[in-house]
């Protein structure tokens, strides 16, 4: 019989229980804590939990796998809570968005702390909640696993085995890599959502902005919707990295305004946009990773390179249209401008 | 017999078409015209038009109303080339993503421009073509109508007519406020998109970003997978508000960064993401424009305002918390920034 404790019956707690419940061994009992009871009785009830426990050290004594699936800063607080409670074998990993600071406090939080390895299923939803919790959440995602300098192997093997149980495929990280890359393609995304949407709400046209605002707008802003302890948690863990990521996205923009405005070279600006549309349909059809370069299907995207694309069929007519009808546009603007003086 | 030309027979002239024959009424004759004869056949063979045109003009001899469905910048070529076949009773319309320079085109190149209403269905995909096309596309979508200070009554009754026949809402704008306002809800983000994707794209670490993307990223990037030529025309066209609204953008995710990155209010941190998240709610939950703001069902959202939301339950109770641990935390970063020093 094992024995694993989930703390914080969220929507990654209970998906990953639901998910052990339904691909791990049968000999698996799972026992849920959360700090607000209803929440850990609505994932026994949905069917996750063999036993609720009243305390997050009750659900800790005597597992072999303690799994915190709590917000970053709640994870400090709860190592504090169990730390007497934890056996000499019983590993413990967590699944927060940032790594450094949590094994910081592990290694001094910690009794056992070589039984600890860091771990963050890439994947998750906006609505929050046992209730939106799904058993098949981490299929196909990367499981990113943090072991520290003095992680036991016995450690590693267990929460690698935890992050295929439940469809995920694992890759290894350390603290700093995974922070830094998570900043950029998770955290600083989720904060530029936000900014976008309280710019966009701020703005005194906001009635007629939101009537207008169709499926594009609703899916550069669905990260704002991200659970706001957990976003918070987030900002404060891993300040540096996002910081970095915010200023680079926004000289990014600004970059691409002058590219926009650079009316004498109008076929750069065209084949930035169709080499970057070009890479996105590669990244949708699943060329990610290093791998998957070598081995994915080109089927659909075609094997061939971007300048292969350029050279033919519509890129390169649009292109030689951008660039013949550039001079007589630049003409007519300034026919209009000049137009527009005189008024 | 009413005949409706649709010259540009992509995702969005199909779909109007489509939707004119499956809720139009049944007198209707639709001719189609591409520059690109076999989308214009798909288009045919998915039910959408009666007739294929071979020349523009062919298309809209005849015609009652006349759909320009093509980018902004071929919008001009269109009127060009359809000048002399245009009737003195034909009304046109366009549905293009930018209308100041629609308009400018119009007035110049049209025989008849008192019969031309600009149009701007708020509705569309990443994906394009005939194949793509649906005749629900609309359905509860804006159609921003566009009139020039010269347009007939009856050219302006007839546009609104087409705009409910496809499902969509009408809402009135002059051009200049059109061009603001989809610079801000739906220009901007797509370019930010494209800033976003490219920036990560060129990353060192993109075979580990690609990997490590979960939803969140792909939906924050999904319009850079814009059709290239529709993209870099909206660019050319709507080139001053864009660049405001990237300016504006750029300089929020700034201030948004010294947020994060004042530690001593963290709660002001904490409220802007309780506060962003509480009002994307209301928008996900439809609470849109002017009028729905009265009438809509707040249910779902509660009726309260954001103070009262502040106010209650799990808010509050994560503000005082952030409030409370901030002070220690501060002292924790301080002393390991100290102790990093010292090694």
């Amino acid at each position: 019989m094992t024995r694993v404790a989930i703390l914080g019956t969220g929507l990654i707690g209970t998906s990953i229980a639901l998910a052990l419940r339904e691909r791990g061994k049968s000999d698996v009992e799972i026992v849920g804590h959360d700090k607000y009871v209803d929440v850990a009785r609505k994932a026994q009830q949905r069917g996750a939990l063999h036993q609720v426990a009243h305390t997050a050290a009750e659900a800790v004594r005597g597992s072999d796998l303690v799994i915190l699936a709590v917000p970053p800063l709640a994870i400090e607080k709860l190592m504090a809570e169990i730390a007497s409670a934890l056996g000499p074998d019983t590993v413990v990993t967590d699944t927060g968005s940032t790594k450094a600071e949590v094994l910081r406090w592990a290694a001094s939080l910690l009794p056992y702390p070589e039984h600890f390895v860091g771990g963050h299923p890439m994947a998750g939803k906006t609505t929050f909640g046992p209730d939106a919790a799904e058993p098949g959440l981490f299929d196909g995602a990367r499981y990113v696993i943090v072991p520290a300098v003095n992680s036991s192997e016995r450690a590693v093997t267990t929460v690698v085995n935890l992050a295929e149980t439940v469809g995920a495929k694992p890759m290894y990280m350390d603290a700093a890599e995974h922070d830094s890359y998570a900043a950029a393609i998770s955290h600083m995304p989720m904060m530029a959502a936000v900014a976008l949407f309280s710019m966009e709400r701020a703005s005194e046209a906001w009635p007629e902005l939101s009537a207008m605002a169709a499926g594009g707008f609703r899916d550069m802003t669905r990260l704002s919707g991200t659970d706001p302890a957990m976003a918070f948690d987030i900002a404060v863990t891993n300040r540096q990295n996002i910081s970095h990521w915010l200023e680079r996205f926004a000289s990014t923009l600004l970059d691409l305004r002058d590219r926009i405005n650079d009316v004498d070279n109008e076929g750069d600006l065209y084949k930035l946009l169709a080499a970057t549309e070009f890479e996105h349909t590669g990244f949708r059809n699943g060329i990610v990773g290093r791998e998957e370069k070598v081995g994915a299907d080109l089927s659909e995207v075609g094997a061939f390179s971007f300048s292969d694309f350029l050279a033919g069929g519509w890129v390169s007519e649009k292109l030689r249209e951008v660039t013949k009808d550039s001079e007589s546009r630049l003409k007519a603007l300034e026919e209009h401008d000049r137009n527009r003086r005189n008024v």
